[in-house]
């Protein structure tokens, strides 16, 4: 007999089970119900015909007849034909077998809308039915040993331990269900649920603790699915804005830290109450939780004080994968579920940035790949499958429209895209939550007109970028008065200038500051990559990859203007999406990418640019717009950019790229 | 060089220490500073003089002259001449160096008031001193994995990860103690608790709760020692006063197992508190808690609904020793310890019968050896080097006093000791918390009489066995009416008898349903340890310890009078104390101890008694007193029993005593 698709074969006398062949040829298929023909988990296909490349006449009647144990479970649930449960299927002569992925107990997944690639799905918790026998009346042994030596009997899982909250309600479990119970054993290690009959389902939520939001999935740990998303506002914003200022609240208020930490649980309880209402499964089904969260938040959800992160050397209380129970955590609802908080890289690249590294693994790739998350801080990494490096650019909170006279983060009414009329200086623009831009009619219309609030972290990016090509800004960035004349949306008082972005409501400037805080925050970045890129020894990045929010919003063309990120071709530079999240979910479907992620956070280099002396000289090299030595003749003709200001040819820029691609390992 | 009491010697290099000499040569030599100099655990006495038996001339100045950091400890504490510090004391010649037991990391114990013998101490945690090195600038490592590392590069220890628990004040331990810190390791597995500089106490608790009472033991782990003992009332009884009551409470009060864990819980917490109070100690040094109780209150005490244990077949929710956080015993205070309860045996053999066998090891002698502890049931443990079993004997609640006329607990004003005139009936008493006998003159005088309110149970038992060797009781238990002529005591209703133990006050009589019920509890107890003397093929126990409070005040003659306790030689039988909460001491002071009682518990032979038939029979035997079969000629000369009733002769006795000692192993 041949099984499918893994080629293995063999020959077994007339009798043996189809579950029992592909056991003892190593062929991965699931079963929960240990071969009792009721989980429908080991579902196999039985081709018939002649297999002229295995040798083999297979027939569905080489197989034994339809079993009453299969019966059943089409009376209940859908076995088509062709389909037979392994487990109640014996050979009678040549067949070959297909195990269809679902049956595969660690089937390959791949997830577009998360990218998750060739993710080997093996979570660290597995369900494992048994039936217990009626116990003599001379058998004095405890519940929670009867439970432990039918799972050594009947799936060979020695040495297990019964979790305490376990045995607060076993014995009321076990006689509820007739002794007939389906246990979940976390790290074949400890049984930290039990749930009467078969159970065939587990769920864990990945959570991706932001300063700004929390969101959180809802997966099926068994096929990857993900089956519901919630968000909602992180509510220790009232506690500050942005994390320096909830660091200033710990350390100025006695208790703070707890304060913060009660508000950030709450919201995540309730998150989770969200997916559970929202896709109606059982809370006792969620058996594991991810997290993954910058390194403040990272403290503040596990009840660790941040004040140590608001001041140099940034110490982390630990960078180690931590794991809590969910009760810990303040989840006493889901007391079956443990917490895994994905390690921190250091002291301001946390455990975002190993989501991030994990989603990415730029290590499976020759290639030099740059991954930037902008937040408060860049956390930046840089590397590939020979060496990573990693750091934390102090951007400040310029990307995300603090700091900026109208800025504001990117809800409904932030201007998210600008562009200025190269003549004219006329600015049109959209707005977050619409689908228009200004200079469409519907959007003039009173009555539709959006409330324009402010201007959010890619908004004031365009701007700054389309004044610059304008010829408003010059390249030292101060916006020149002489541009009055051309139009009046240049205004001059006397001390400073600034453009006048929208009146028709609260009026929305670019002010000579906001342009001033764009440059720090900008040269802030590039300084970081390029000190990695120095330590790396290449003079060139072979792949960008921007994650985050703010990196899947932000118009690579306009970073590359004002040179927030390094020389790279344009089709080279993409968005990773939410990365972070894309790693909790990883975390959270596979037990190998947390083995991974934590070799690799402990062996990645650590960067802290505040005490590298050439941080500095990059940084002031890189406040210009754009940065002296950006070639950026391709983005020119992109972004329509003035002859005049275009510093290199095309032809300049290619021989510089293919001279850094080969030092790149130098 | 020598060391004594070990007698391993060897040759080293001059300069080499004498610590280094010693963990070579594989010599027990403790030290918690790392051989900083400042702990004193390492010290040795340097011997003078001849060794003819280790042919070694030593002297003094055959080791480095006194170093810095001796003079240093020595002005901190004490030094005496002839004593160092085995870590700054370098060979320079042949030398005799005595290893003191309190030196020793694994000293023996032999604590008479525990009876604690032979113990090994070698506590479930240890705790280790380092020093982290000032961090570089560019390390960027955690404050946990400073920690860490220090502790594998200065104490070898690999693999250990830091609790949760630990995490959140680190950060402050580290910095407010200049990187000087001793971290406690629980199980060589995890850190449990920093504490700044060197720390070099740790204490543990060990709690016995009893329905009744509650009883703790505050000890040093690194020498046995106890500190400090308290005791408080089972604030459960007001839920019910005996087990089965509080069962019922349980059964019939949504929520009542909860209600019932909260007080045990909280009256821990008080007794802790207590024992800290009383010891001065900071409580930070507690890391470690073991208890021992019967099976409901291990129930109880862990959050575990008891229903199951109020019928049959009795069923633990587990058997195991278990092992919690003292956090989720509601003992946030002591964050840093765990509890270790022992392991149950079987349905009505708790943990408290575990803590017995533990203390008395009936294991380590080829005699057979009756461990009884009397409670609400009786828990008794027979056997030997070869073989072991246990029983829970139904005996009720009336040994304690309960379900007797005039019974109550043994508390002040209690009768516990009766003798009767044999020829007038007059009885004379003793009351708990009066040194006197009531025929004392002291005990007579108005002022100073003591409030007598009622009988405990070891005084019911004396009464009745007494009214039995006066002849007012005969062999079948019945008050014979015809003694109303010799006293005016013994009184008949015209239905049944009673004798009048007391009237001064609240009048005590001894009924005919008192005898009854003492009847009931000793065949029970009687008709038991039969059942398992056939079990084990024995005629005759050679040795009987009769445990707890009950077992340690009960007057053994009177016992044996009753026919409660097989046939054995009064020497032989003893009291062994408080022989659970001895175990628990011995399982907080050694890991060992935990092992050997895990592994007993588990292959101990459970009988269930209740499915025995014959069991019944014993019962229905063992109902008359003296139980038929029971020789006691010796006891009849002890506790003055009438010639008329003896129904055996000394040497008809032995004769069979010895037929007994050659089948014991049939």
């Amino acid at each position: 007999m041949v099984f499918t698709p893994s080629g293995k074969r063999g020959c077994f006398p007339v009798g043996t089970s189809l579950l029992q062949a592909a056991r003892s040829l190593g062929v991965d298929i699931d079963s929960v119900c240990g071969g009792r023909g009721i989980c429908g988990r080991c579902k196999v296909l039985v081709a018939v015909g002649d297999f002229a490349k295995h040798g083999i006449h297979s027939r569905s009647d080489h197989l034994s007849p339809i079993s009453t144990p299969e019966t059943r479970y089409a009376r209940r649930s859908a076995l088509p034909l062709g389909t037979r449960l392994s487990c109640h299927s014996e050979l009678r002569g040549d067949v070959v077998i297909d195990v269809p992925p679902n049956s595969q107990m660690h089937s390959q997944v791949v997830r577009k809308d998360y990218q998750v690639r060739d993710l080997v799905i093996d979570p660290v918790v597995r369900l494992y039915y048994v039936e217990i026998a009626e116990r003599a009346p001379e058998d004095l042994r405890g519940d929670a040993q009867l439970l432990l030596d039918a799972l050594e009997e009947q799936w060979a899982l020695a040495d297990l331990r019964v979790s305490n909250h376990v045995l607060s309600g076993l014995q009321a479990t076990l006689r509820a269900a007739g002794w007939k119970v389906t246990a979940a054993v976390r790290d074949g290690q400890s049984v930290v649920s039990v749930s009467g009959g078969l159970q065939t389902r587990m769920l864990g939520v990945a959570v991706d603790v932001g300063s700004t939001t929390v969101a959180a999935h809802l997966c099926d740990l068994a096929t990857g699915e993900v089956m519901a998303t919630a968000g909602v506002m992180n509510p220790q914003i009232r506690f500050g804005e942005d994390l320096m200022s909830r660091v200033s609240y710990a350390m100025l208020n006695e208790g703070g830290d707890r304060e913060m930490s009660r508000a950030v649980r709450g919201a995540i309880n309730d998150l989770v109450l969200q997916l559970v209402d929202q896709s109606g499964v059982d809370s006792k089904e969620i058996l594991e939780l991810v997290f993954v969260c910058n390194p403040i938040m990272h403290h503040l959800l596990l009840g660790l004080s941040p004040v140590e992160l608001g001041q140099s050397p940034f110490s982390l209380a630990t960078d180690c994968a931590v794991t809590i129970s969910a009760r810990e955590l303040g989840l006493e609802w889901i007391e079956a579920a443990r917490a895994y908080v994905l390690p921190c890289i250091a002291g301001h690249v946390g455990a975002d940035a190993a989501g991030m590294l994990l989603a990415e693994a730029p290590w499976r790739d020759d290639r030099a790949t740059l991954l930037v998350d902008v937040g408060t801080n860049a956390e930046i990494v840089l590397g590939n499958c020979h060496r990573l490096l990693a750091a934390s650019s102090p951007t400040g909170p310029a990307f995300e429209g603090a700091q900026i006279s109208g800025g504001q983060r990117a809800t409904a009414g932030a201007i998210e895209r600008v562009r200025i009329d190269r003549t004219t200086l006329e600015p049109r623009f959209k707005v977050v939550g619409q689908d228009h831009w200004s200079d469409v009619p519907r959007f003039a219309k009173g009555a539709e007109e959006p409330q324009v609030t402010g201007i959010c972290g890619t908004g004031i990016i365009e701007a700054v970028a389309e004044l610059f090509l304008a010829g408003v800004i010059d390249a030292d960035g101060r916006i020149r008065a002489s541009m009055k004349a051309r139009s009046p949306r240049v205004v001059d008082d006397g001390r400073t200038c600034s453009y006048v972005l929208y009146d028709a409501g609260p009026t929305i400037h670019i002010t000579q500051n906001d342009v001033r805080a764009i440059q720090l925050a900008k040269a802030a970045l590039y300084a970081g990559v390029q000190l990695l890129m120095d330590r790396l020894g290449i003079e060139h990045v072979d792949r960008i990859r921007l994650a985050g929010a703010f990196g899947s919003n932000i118009d690579v063309k306009y970073a590359m203007v004002l040179g927030m990120i390094p020389d790279c071709a344009l089709e080279d530079v993409s968005s990773a999406g939410n990365a972070a999240g894309t790693g909790a979910v990883m975390a959270l479907l596979s037990r190998e990418a947390r083995t991974e992620i934590e070799m690799r956070a402990r062996h990645v280099e650590k960067i802290e640019l505040a005490i590298e002396p050439a941080f500095q000289e990059h940084f002031v090299a890189a406040m210009a717009f754009p940065h002296r030595s950006h070639p950026f003749a391709a983005l020119a003709r992109q972004v329509d950019l003035p002859a005049r200001l275009d510093p290199s040819t095309s032809k300049e820029r290619r021989g510089r790229r293919r001279g850094g691609r080969s030092n790149r390992r130098g």
